[in-house]
């Protein structure tokens, strides 16, 4: 008896009883200012998953030795970003009410307020780290607070002073980065593995919530992005800062955002964020901090 | 001494004062459920017209004779549907408030909603003409009443029973057929010339708000649209269709939306769209009804 | 808790024992000669069915009413034709010897012949309506016998002369032609209706095998496919013909191949392919021949 | 022992001297006023030749059974219009002087000159039957004369009043449309059958030059042209018309051109010209007035 | 009232009167002799800089600070390099008589000789700092004087010997090489700081005209150009490099060209051209050197 | 009189008896897992040659001065790969037996196998260099022992132990990875320069053949392949080291493969391919070992 057609990211076959890390897509774009498609960026993760090994060299672990559960694409309304963050709000308070860790797959960089809002309330002390080219620290977007461009802020909102450190950020208006260097701490420019490291070091024991805005990548490396901004750090350089992070910091829950694939008719930028999100899963399951 | 540099449909470069149509995109696409970039279609038709003549060999009229003023691309919230609407409502009402037509150039279909919230005000027995693919009367699309899909819905919101014409239709669910038999009138499937001048003599003397979703052709004609609908009418048969309308109604709004011109990289779909933009314009310059 | 991520074709997500009729795709293409990718023509009709809607106007059905399953894709061999063909005639028998229609999205069109031999097993006299631009009659190419340039030759093989009837073709080479006239029926390079109801009338209660490449369609309507032939019918011409043929024939089997939806970017192909398959199956499913 | 590679369209292999029509490219496109990319025309229609057949099912006839010599593109200088003409007139007239049909595969309009001079010196009654959607009548284009937008006036000057007849016009400025009506004729829109065969009826005994720009044609048809004018001819109607003059007229020379094909990544708009390119070489080689 | 449409470069909208840098577009791409489309570019580069913010992290300066006049693209005549050149001429001339830096947006590269011919008629002792892939020595091209393979040759017969300083060159023909060696400084494949800084030392109060082909860039980094040659610089070492040479030299002209915006449909390549002409205004604007 | 057509890479037109080099493709690609197309590579390498110069900065070398016959594209039977082989086999057979060097390009990796078989029987001490970004060391690929994805596998078999030198593999299943150890010299992620030195002096006076993979290049550089796998080398990294191994090493046979053309619509990974096998090619002719 043929039996359903179940499409999951790469191996990520479990049951969500067993699972202890979730994968979920946010297919949300309506905020982007500029080109948008990032609604299309999880569901391209899944397929073309397939043109990827399950087991890395790099860690020396395969995802079949792990049970990852995948949920597939939520569905949200488009034109109403207040109605959207409130589904991925409970969404991700769901999964975390059930002592798994949610891992959000853009998506706009907007998506990541919900899970931020869903799992402050859980861990109070609540860090991010934020990897990004754009400082996303605007108070409004041409009036409006709930953008993509504004994410981060919001994030402030829900967090404070000093819970927040970008990584690679090179571009944002005058006032963004004014603004940035009273309430959050900013590493410009690059990923220094250093300075990384002395991060984590400070958080070490906290929660954090990791995000992920891969056009912190160079558009060499990432060009399907909707506001590419030349001038980022290589695939190493990420590769080698997600396996740290993913590693050794204390994650209760991350995201990978900003991909937007039609841009990319090659399939490149896809298979980087396949790649990515591979590492990701495969540091986050040898990780020993988590459960 | 240098000139700035002003840019306009083809040759209408009259100033504000002087024109009596005027062109102004309506860049939006924040509710699209499927693909986006209809934010890009006005200023592709814009841009694009270089490559059109202002010279019309069917109605023997050149658009450097008359005087139509573009305003451009008015700067729209995206993710927030309301404020958007709101920037445009004010927009239509100022135009028509100095006795000018706006004929705006979407976006998405849902920014038709505002200028004719706008003109029915100013004319409370306007009627609508409607050329889609899609009927475009749902009540809400995932809980949103602000969707492209529910646009109709909302003019009739507006205006009432007996108010809409469609013609084209071919793509709707089930309950959208059944509430449209009782509160609209719709062709479905072609656009039969007969009937459409039957449906202008009825409205002799109306004011008429024309709204073409140029998905009502066929995806070979016009494959740059976010939700490709086979079955649709061909050029000529469009073509014909909007000169007659422009030429015969009492029109003192219109719009002409849907172009994604990402989709069609071959630049047809823009073609197209810039073609019926300027027949449109000549038929209503040489419109007797019309000032 | 959450569920897994389940892909189906539109409304298709009935389980395998209350369908009626079972989808399925045949990602398969290596034997194409010319532009390969209909290797990912089922997965695109799967994915981009969420732009249509599940009622028909046309024939004012709706298929969240009936309960058709969808298989997903067949994991094939590439570069071993007989090994693929093995795993899709295993299929297809058992679908058909559970009773069920099976539904088979391809992949190239060499895919049609492994249902056709495993229902010709349970049909002995089963015939082929075929709808195509290229005749598919060669007995190799190239020395290779399992080609898709063959693909009716070898369905010839196995039902022998007088079963086959062709529509629409208008390539193949001169030898073709020739062998075509004496073994099978040929309409070319229309499909006229009156044509193909007197060849649904003299079929009448035979078992018959549908097999649709979709290239007979003119590459203005369908560019995404390997080797576009021009001067093809119409998406109406098809429209209405397939809703005649599966309205009306005794079907137990059928196919829709040679999508190759990375040639269009624009999705119009695809979007052709998705609605050519929803009428095809609400016709089936109203069907009184069929069980 | 490896032989060269030599490369022609389809089965044109014959030898230069065994060969009555000479095939060649001029991939010339320095004058293109709007997208460049003609140049890569001829080039294309070679290679992509191989998803043809080299036997024609509307004519019954076959490639392989005649002498059609191609001599692949020669190079021009870009950016120098006389200076390609001028190398392009030496090669017509070494090809008519030999008594053979020059076949010219463009390439922009403007290279149309060339042949035409030439072939007006070897034949002084030489009239042009041309095939266009622009007029390309301008006097001048932003100063230059040697221009895609003027080639037609540039013929006129060498053959005068009452010898050219242009079918399928529907663009051009207001000035080309009045001064076409007093020195060309002109059959506007369409391209109908009867006023065909009634000007080849004229044209009986003449020698005729038939220039045929591809944007004649819809651009749903032939997306793959650098300025698509929408609202043209169907394939059907263009296969039918220029199999019925290359068969019926005394035909001296001919070009196809304006295929962009880089604009057209389907292959749809490259095929349709590889096609017409073949119906056309067949019905000149059963044209019993050519030698 | 409605103001008229103006496009302008990011925050460039001074007038002309009050601005020291006068932004224009050349887009003329007649004489490219691979894979037109630059004539594209600067509209673009125009276009796309919206997605660019007006402030710089680099520099710490903000394009709203200061007065940069843009006065759109120039309208040139394809298919005629002189007439072109005539016109570009004028323009450098009025614009730097009326004491304003001419920044000239491409099109190609030969677009170049007409501001240096301008300026050295101001400049009698005007140098050249030209970055390229190609080295654009060569004598004529296919017997053309004026192609953009030509004009640093060209540039130096205006200059003379010992004028013209390249950098990153690493393609010609082997008689461009030598040649080269003979009469201009050539620094191959690389952009090494050191070697600039001292190149900037000699030229120390000289007047220079600063000629960016961005091909000098990767591939990987800047595929959208008509003759991408692998090996090239990345993004960070021309922005290092642009930001020196326009804060320390004084440069009395510059130029940006080779984007071929279509050629890259992710946007990346004018995304870092806009990028880099950002840069290049702001270290001009800081620049003591010029007025 | 007109000259037939010939088409070669570069300056690749010498005589098949005065080359000892052969160039030729194998455009083949049926058993490719993921994205087909790599069947228009050889065919793309040689046609967009025309974009780079015979001359090497880099080597001062000139195509022009050496004699390398380009036989063209091998018509190989899609679908079947033992026969494709088996053509491939004896073209490599000839070539070697005729004293030559066998330069294949491809088409996808398998084709790798025949040359390696043809030249093994010559030189029995045969050893493998191999370049990729993936180990190719399956046993069998979905029951297909003749797979892009077991070719290394397939050469092993031939060859042995020891006698196959991996660089710069970065993905593969866990079994190939445990294999390899036992099997092959597997120098993974990278290719450095020391270790390939001592590579090529272990090699010393051994007949080599080189097999490059060209998606051992990081996707930014080389987008236009079937499987991208990010973390590869740069565009210098890989013209150093292929210099070095061609200048160097006793090769008596080379491919380059796996460049799909369509994959990167901007050109540039079909340029790095060009430039690649240009500074083979000149490596080869400048190397003393060889003849």
């Amino acid at each position: 008896m043929l039996k359903a057609n179940i499409e999951t990211f790469l191996a990520c076959d479990a049951s969500y009883e067993e699972a202890g890390i979730v994968l979920y897509g946010a297919p949300f774009d309506s905020t982007t200012s500029y080109r948008p498609g990032t609604r299309f960026g999880s569901r391209a993760i899944r397929s073309e998953s397939y043109g990827l090994e399950s087991y890395s060299p790099y860690q020396d672990r395969d995802l079949t030795d792990y049970a990852v559960f995948d949920a597939g694409d939520q569905e949200l309304c488009f034109g109403d970003a207040s109605l959207a963050l409130k589904d991925l709000r409970e969404r991700a308070a769901e999964v975390a009410g059930d002592g798994k860790i949610p891992f959000m797959l853009g998506g706009e960089h907007l998506v990541t307020l919900a899970p931020v809002q869903a799992l402050a309330e859980k861990y109070p002390d609540l860090h991010i780290i934020h990897f990004d080219a754009h400082a996303d620290l605007r108070d409004d977007y041409l009036g409006a607070k709930l953008s993509h461009a504004c994410v981060l802020r919001r994030c402030w909102e829900v967090l404070g002073d000093g819970r927040i450190t970008q990584f690679g950020i090179r571009s944002g208006d005058r006032e963004e980065w004014r603004w940035g260097k009273e309430h959050v701490t900013t590493h410009p420019f690059i990923v220094d593995m250093e300075v990384l490291q002395e991060t984590l070091r400070k958080l070490e024991g906290k929660p954090v919530y990791f995000t992920l805005d891969l056009d912190v990548l160079d558009p060499s490396v990432f060009p399907g992005t909707g506001t590419p901004e030349p001038g980022g750090i290589s695939f190493e350089e990420l590769r080698r800062a997600v396996t740290q992070i993913c590693s050794a910091a204390r994650i209760v829950g991350c995201d990978v955002n900003e991909l937007s694939p039609a841009l990319d008719a090659s399939g490149a930028s896809t298979a980087v964020a396949c790649k990515i999100v591979r590492e990701m899963l495969l540091a986050l399951l040898g990780n020993p901090k988590i459960k």
